[in-house]
């Protein structure tokens, strides 16, 4: 394969990037464009214009997901889809979900401006709520397209204030009228996101070549003791806050020597008094792993322990599972094609996995799909304070374009 | 000396403590008559008309506090004071200050029955806010009387809701006309108080003599690390979780080697999302000892260790005062007097501090006073299910009688 002639220019998307961020953009430089709010309609209906101005034409689904549609010359062919998220998180930033949508206009836009064909469909997708951060659970549009959810409990969820998501997709006219089932006919899935971790940037690599989806298992972790005046003695408390840190270190100890990843990053305490020792306390826990044995065998591992540390205590230590997601391997073929784009270009990269859940791995359930990452600085993502270079995403923008290509085919006269 | 022949009677003590649980009762048996509510208004009202025929008047303070006043034969000497609280936590018992105003009132009424005189005048004290949980901090009416706060600090403090203190007193009809600095001038002061804690029922005892309270040393403790993605790579990671997590179990490691007690009560996670690392913990922080100068070695000791544990793990910790309280000897002759009435009657009982704040400790810095302790099921307290027995009420009832009147002095005709 060589490296796709078209006028793909790294310049006009750091310009697009830059347009879109205004749309939600905070004082410190972040973006607050959470999905089905007035700032995503105004997104979504930038994209639309832009995307018509590249030739492609709207098909929307019943949950929102947009499919920007440029044809193929065969239109027997499965459509060559390039998708990521528009939305963000309420302290979010530029780049997450953002950068993958706009490098995918910019194909669109590089394509028309050459005037060239492909051999099957190019759709671009903006999915609905990848974030989760409104409406829970995340990558909504795209579960639900791939039949991981039901449309109807989607349309049914709620946010903290109580507005219900089918109502507020009506409300933002962004409610369509193709069934999200019609996504699964897609022939090919390609994602680029930035990387949110610091590996990338460590490494001085400029391109992820994304081999896998780590399994995931998420736990509602509940500690019952029993309440006690802050001036009892410690002897004979059963005090749940003191055994859920020590379940927390345990936790850390555990998931280091099983080389997973463990994150606690809620945790209330009952009944919540200066002086009154915790009687109850839960924590949501976040565990992921490359190996999906591995990951259930940590999860022994952690409510043996837990049990052990809470009859030590006289306090009783549930773990219940609040989500679980099989590790999910993405398409050797597409895959190769990033690896292989990667080489051509000279661009620096390596193949790694993903910890975190995208839109791609829900895709990649039902059909071939690969991801491409980019560095972040610090790895720093969810944070008003991400950032990348305009180098970065060019790169990025290359390997995307020229493994897209490869599965689309271009008509050459 | 002897036991008192007035008729005090321990049965008419409990049916006031079961009348008294209606005002503000709950479904579970417990107690909801939070300071300056109409359920707070009610139960004054009833001790006033209780005490009033009783032979006493009432003298209310500017904040609330009532001192219900039974005069005695000399008028030169300073009144011998019983008191405590009749407000509640929202969800509290019938027994947690309500016993030691009741037993009070049955001292009132059985000298009245008697007919008899003391030396000194008796004074029944129902102090305004005790219990902070309304109004914060703990302790108002004794602390303001004595000096800690002042007036006009209280007269503005606000609920969860925005009441104001000095418009709520005034609303319920219980703002008087005394300067609350005239409690200053008692001679003398007893409090009678459930144990909030497993010590006498464990031991079997119906009596402790309060003989100090312990030294207290609050913190707020702030932990400050880097918020990360859930699927990043644990090493690296600044995960103020995990630190605040090992600092916890240290801090209970080196509370109970110092033979204090330590207690985190409230804690908060920031961002507090599932999948995010915690880049900030915030944890509050109660720590009690005998001895004021161990608290002080302790709480060195947990600065440095905490530091040592966040230089380890690139986190910063941060421990705050919020608050310091000293160690406060109760008067050896009141105590005295406690300790050789439970003695003469034969009650089993022992020597104890007071780990717990109280308004006795408040009174305790400026004039003579002690504490009764008798024993409630479990230690269990700031509880609906707070329970104790009519014989320990009763035990407490002729301790605490025999005590006021050693104090007082008895007219003998």
């Amino acid at each position: 394969m060589t490296a796709t002639n078209i006028p793909l220019s790294g310049a006009r998307l750091w310009d697009s990037l830059m347009e879109y961020a205004r749309i939600g953009g905070t004082p410190k430089g972040g973006c607050n464009r959470q999905t089905l709010t007035d700032l995503d309609g105004q997104a979504r209906a930038l994209l639309q214009r832009h995307a018509e101005a590249a030739g492609a034409t709207l098909t929307l689904d019943r949950l929102g997901n947009m499919m920007l549609v440029r044809p193929g010359r065969d239109a027997s062919r499965r459509p060559v889809a390039i998708g990521s998220h528009l939305d963000t998180q309420p302290t979010g930033g530029k780049f997450d979900g953002v950068l993958g949508v706009l490098a995918g206009l910019e194909i669109l836009r590089a394509l028309h401006e050459a005037g060239v064909q492909t051999e099957a469909p190019v759709v671009l997708v903006n999915w609905t709520n990848e974030e989760g951060a409104r409406f829970s659970p995340p990558m909504m549009g795209s579960g639900a397209a791939m039949g991981i959810f039901t449309e109807a409990e989607i349309l049914a969820k709620t946010d903290a204030a109580g507005a219900v998501f089918g109502d507020e997709i009506a409300r933002i006219g962004w409610k369509g009228d193709a069934d999200p089932a019609l996504l699964q006919g897609l022939g090919a899935y390609y994602e680029l996101h930035i990387e949110q971790g610091p590996i990338l940037e460590r490494e001085g690599l400029d391109c992820g070549i994304v081999t896998h989806a780590l399994a995931q298992h998420w736990f509602d972790v509940t500690v019952t003791g029993e309440d006690a005046h802050g001036g009892s003695r410690m002897e004979g408390r059963r005090d749940a806050l003191m055994a859920a840190a020590e379940c927390a270190t345990m936790i850390e100890r555990a998931a280091l020597a099983a080389g997973a990843r463990a994150t606690i990053g809620r945790m209330t305490l009952s009944p919540d008094s200066r002086n009154v020792v915790p009687g109850r306390v839960w924590f949501s826990l976040d565990t992921r792993h490359d190996h999906e044995d591995l990951l259930a065998a940590l999860a022994a591992t952690l409510r043996g322990e837990a049990a052990a540390i809470g009859a030590r205590r006289g306090v009783q230590v549930h773990f219940e599972d609040f989500w679980i997601s099989p590790a999910t391997p993405f398409d050797a073929t597409l895959v190769g094609n990033l690896r292989d784009a990667a080489k051509a270009r000279g661009i620096p990269h390596r193949d790694m996995p993903t910890a975190i859940g995208h839109d791609a791995v829900y895709v990649a359930r039902h059909l071939p799909a690969a991801m491409l990452f980019v560095p972040c600085h610090g790895g720093l993502s969810h944070n008003e304070e991400e950032s990348i270079t305009p180098g970065w995403a060019e790169a990025g923008l290359m390997v995307l374009a020229d493994a897209v290509l490869a599965s689309a085919g271009l008509v050459r006269d």
